[in-house]
């Protein structure tokens, strides 16, 4: 029996209406396991901005480095949009994740049988679908400095810089991701133009005789975009760079139908991971009790698996949900016209139940 | 009357079987116009380096710089993927891009109603997408420097530059082809990340108000690339910069089911413009005669309409494709499972016929 702690930062918008349902989660498994787990909540975003001037207190950051693991809800909303760069919630959700070192963000995408209805492609298009988008989280242009103003204000830069060490740890992480499913690998870069994106494919590979019985394929980030749509099947395991990898995760994340379903692991070499579901802050369903707070509890179960090994509590949590779903309960962002949905509390409580067994 | 230059550059794979139905196209309009018009051939891409050493000769920017419109087939193939950036078949699109300064790349993108069915979305979702992506094609993280390996070989650098000025001239564009449609303009970014797209929000935001029957939205990239799939027909103009719009333009361009239909404007301030099909050089069906040339044709209609201000003429070349996808034909990439389709000469000759009256 051990002590485990986690740094719950419910953030801004519907943040605070999923994780609170993700901290029952939690409580009812410790209690389940018979274990003391310490939960602590502290501030990121827009809140904490609100709270302390800063999206991103020294209080969370230590906080979040003293845990196993960190669970976010969501960050940022209109009411901060006038705020400069770095005192917007975003600057916390990326600073937090610079901090803690997490550099591959693990999005696995899979389509769910009850939810066919509610994508957009062809149900045809679907069966099969299940990938993992592994996409570098503390690089490239989101870092690179200088990104600045220019030449008076005439001209601006913003630089894509990776070293060959941080390309070779989320491709390594890709691999041995890749080991533990049907072991293909694509990689998605730039490489007709971009310099970065030829070391990245450089470096895949160099390591691919490392990982002999992954299959490697490369493919250009303007046909992974297309790929993605007309046969999404295809794909195991995706790596790419940090910005290529915020379009085509999204991308991804719209073919299974709901975004209210997917979640998030963020992780390094050792040290805490970070785990937020998909979807945003969601202004505007805030406070209605109508959020869909599952893909907060998908990544309650890549929390288990991932930072506190625990797999068969995960996989319970990941079974709940599902059968939930193909029980027929639908959260609003589910529903087709006319279908009934519950609230996030209803929906919530079968899941914890359907877990407690 | 007058006379018209236009210069042809085939290219590589199957530019050259789609520009020749192309040439034909052409000569037999000026023919009907009355018109002598020059037509010249010159090399780009493989083709060009492996007659000269250079995927760009400099007597073929001459040719294009000395004409009214340069109508391109593709550049690249496997052939060529072991050369260097500086030498591969895309250097030669990138060199012709910049050295006509050619950098609004206007694509527009229309569901085809003969053609639903070949599209990966469902129908319902398709009825009146209809919208221009505007790319930024000449600055942005394709040409910024450096651009380079540093720290010896152990990083490496590519440069997200824009002045305000080349923001500005692009957005423009965009503002006036707005204008012209259904005065809608969405502009892509990323900024709640990126210096370069708070300079471009701020550049959009400034301009703005010259074009006050235009209105104007902001989404971030990874929403875009998200709204695309879930809800295509709300976008009427997109204008994004160069490396968003390659590839929200290409995930576009998959929606309406064959990228074979799809044709590309490339347009400066003055000087001739760039025309070519969104396909690539498709090596894997190069001389087999059934590569689609509908895209070439439709990329002829947007340079009578940008470069030579035949509206009319170009109208008919779209009319004359509209109709004989309504009338069934198919080539083989639009067939359908047992359906029957046509070779590149037989559809050519169907449409250059219906051209022709
Ligand atoms: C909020 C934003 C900074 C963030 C990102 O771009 O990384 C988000 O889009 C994401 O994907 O987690
Ligand atoms: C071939 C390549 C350099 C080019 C680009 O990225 O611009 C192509 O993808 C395009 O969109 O025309």
């Amino acid at each position: 029996m051990s002590k485990r702690r986690i740094t719950i930062l419910p953030g801004d918008g519907i943040g605070p209406e999923v994780t609170h349902e993700a901290r029952l989660l939690l409580e009812e498994i410790a209690e389940a396991l018979g274990e003391q787990w310490t939960l602590d909540e502290a501030l990121v975003g827009g809140a904490a901005y609100d709270a302390t001037g800063s999206p991103l207190p020294d209080e969370t950051v230590a906080l979040c480095k003293a845990s196993d693991a960190v669970l976010l809800g969501a960050v940022g909303g209109p009411k901060w949009d006038h705020l400069p760069g770095s005192t917007r919630p975003e600057a916390g959700l990326l600073g937090i994740r610079k901090q803690l070192g997490v550099f591959a963000n693990l999005r696995p995408i899979k389509t769910w049988p009850g939810l066919l209805l509610a994508s957009p492609l062809k149900p045809e298009l679907l069966s099969g679908v299940d990938m993992v988008i592994v996409r570098e989280l503390t690089g490239g242009l989101y870092f690179g400095q200088p990104k600045k103003r220019v030449e008076d204000g005439a001209a601006v830069v913003d630089t894509l810089y990776y070293t060959r060490g941080e390309i070779e740890r989320v491709v390594r992480q890709a691999f041995m991701i890749a080991q533990g499913r049907r072991k293909k690998l694509t990689s998605v870069d730039k490489a007709n133009v971009l310099e970065s994106s030829r070391l990245w494919r450089e470096v895949v590979n160099d390591l691919a005789p490392e990982y002999p019985d992954v299959e490697v394929e490369h493919i250009l980030v303007d046909s992974a975009a297309m790929q993605l749509i007309q046969r999404p099947n295809q794909f195991d395991v995706v790596v790419t760079e940090n910005m290529f990898g915020d379009i085509l995760s999204d991308e991804a994340a719209v073919l299974t139908g709901s975004i209210g379903m997917l979640p998030s692991a963020s992780i390094g070499l050792d040290g805490p991971g970070l785990y937020e579901p998909v979807h945003g802050s969601a202004p505007d369903i805030t406070g209605k009790g109508i959020a869909n707070p599952l893909a907060s509890f998908l990544s309650v179960a890549m929390l288990l698996r991932h930072s506190l090994h625990l797999d068969e509590v995960a996989t319970q949590v990941e079974d709940a949900v599902l059968s939930v779903i193909e029980s027929g309960c639908r959260t609003r962002d589910l529903a087709g016209p006319g279908e009934e949905w519950l609230g996030t509390k209803e929906i919530s409580s079968r899941v914890r139940s359907d877990v407690r067994g």
